[in-house]
């Protein structure tokens, strides 16, 4: 029998890592990947889901470790004849990837939700392990820029994250439900992971989720999280200007305020330690560990780390 | 001033080669291709245009001469991925004609014609030459067989045009209305040329268009057609093998049957110079010359032979 599952939440590549070390150290079936949608896009007509993706080809192994993002043995040539046909491809779409969005957007189509769409990729590329959207509807992260009203992917891609930030909101949530996998992990799973995502950008679109952030909070099993702030700075992105800009403190005290009500457990980096009182007088238990995830040791060792975690609480 | 132009009506491969002999030796904005489109298909939940693009990479010069389709400089890697997710793409997918069925889609689904759309990709590959499809509405050559009823790319493609074929239809052909360069080249062109194609699956689909069958045989200036069949064979693809099934005789005699009511002058090959008499007495003015266009000599040859004959006609 199947234990009852851990429900990680997850944007794109920080998350990812966590959630490779994870499925290194579990039963497949025990972890369930609940994928920030807001980042997703229509580029050219096609679906783009850059979480999912991220999650999923990191899980299948087929993920560009060098260049960080994106597919391997990957080629450019369908994106330079859109480059000939006039468009403007700030968002770099590669030829193997693009075979996941052309395949996506043509099962969307046909009516099946993102979901059934994510399980039926994921089966294809080998991954065992459960990944799903937050959502089936549509949650779009839409962010107030100094310089004007930003998609999350003009605002990282095209602006490169350079524009203040004024103010973040996620269209579509207020009508959007969680998708049924991810419903069925807030009243199930045993435990509940923030990875170390972007809390702005990440997991706010998540928790934006009609009824999530009740749920989350409310969840029974241990609820722990991953700052992605380590000395002051973002390990990836712009988590640390976010912070500022959004009058947070730029550290993992910062970040540890953010989680008060929604985690049991904040981990920090072990460079991070001298915060650990701060921490603790926010009325959150906190552990140190090594959380720069370079290598798949690395990924495990933290994952491990977070998997006993949630045993100690059971106990 | 522009003259009045040159109206061609043309299929994939072979029609393209004489449409690039004319454009070498004519003003491009005199030289109209009409293209067939009952071969379109949607694959992957993308518009493929197959003639149209044969022509369009073939004006461009980007066209990949060695294999005989698609283009040049190509490879394959969304196919694989999409062959990954098990779909079974039997049709050939390249990564950089992708980029053109992508952007395609894309401007249709914003409601531009397939004209505009043809017209916006001819412009950014730099073709100067006019090229138009038969018609904006779709029309679908669908092929009764024994094997049952297939569409054209299923039967091209799939089947490699070997189930025997009984009855071939243009599914939308009643509804559908030639496109307005096509309606404007009927009314005002100079000479109407039917290209080298398959009289059955590329000349029929544009003549069963709501109108044309009739708008050609009115046509006011010289009609000239070339056989696609040379010594009982054809050239490319399946039209001996249609002659055959559909009851009509394997040779030049039989397509010259086929343009009778079409054309005013009928241009076979050298090698057919045997059937000369047969087609007079069928009441079409003949001509002989090479019809076999391997190198771009030759196209320009045929071209200068053809374009020749339109001015004789006038004088």
């Amino acid at each position: 029998m199947t234990k009852s599952p851990i429900l990680a939440l997850s944007g794109g590549v920080g998350g990812a890592k966590l959630v490779l070390g994870l499925s290194k150290i579990m039963p497949p079936k025990e972890l369930v990947v609940i994928a920030n949608t807001g980042d997703d896009e229509i580029f050219h007509n096609l679906h783009v889901s850059p979480d999912i993706d991220t999650i999923m080809y990191t899980l299948a192994g087929i993920s560009d470790t060098d260049r960080g993002w994106g597919l391997s043995r990957e080629t450019w040539n369908a994106q330079e004849m859109l480059l000939t046909y006039g468009t403007n491809p700030w968002f770099n779409l590669g030829d193997r990837d693009l075979g996941t969005h052309i395949r996506r957007t043509d099962l969307l189509a046909q009516n099946f939700t993102l979901s059934e769409v994510t399980r039926k990729l994921c089966e294809h590329l080998g991954v065992n392990q459960i990944i799903a959207p937050m959502s089936d509807d549509p949650v779009r992260t839409r962010i107030k820029t100094k310089n004007g009203d930003l998609s999350f992917q003009e605002y990282f891609v095209k602006y490169q994250c350079k524009p203040f930030v004024k103010d973040i909101n996620f269209s579509g949530s207020k009508l959007a439900a969680p998708s049924p996998i991810f419903l069925n992990g807030l009243n199930q799973a045993r435990a509940l992971i923030f990875c170390p995502s972007n809390p702005f950008l990440s997991v706010d679109p998540i928790l934006s989720i009609n009824g999530v952030r009740k749920s989350v909070i409310d969840f029974k099993g241990p609820k722990i999280a991953i700052s992605p702030i380590v000395d002051g700075k973002a390990i990836k992105g712009p988590a640390a200007k976010l912070l500022l800009e959004l009058g947070h403190e730029v550290s993992s005290v910062g970040v540890a305020r953010y989680f008060r009500d929604l985690c049991d457990i904040f981990i920090l980096d072990n460079k991070d330690s001298h915060n650990l009182n701060a921490i603790k007088h926010l009325g959150i238990e906190t552990r140190t560990t090594n959380t720069i995830m370079k290598t798949e040791a690395d990924k495990i060792s933290l994952a491990e780390f977070v998997l006993s975690l949630t045993k100690t609480f059971h106990d």
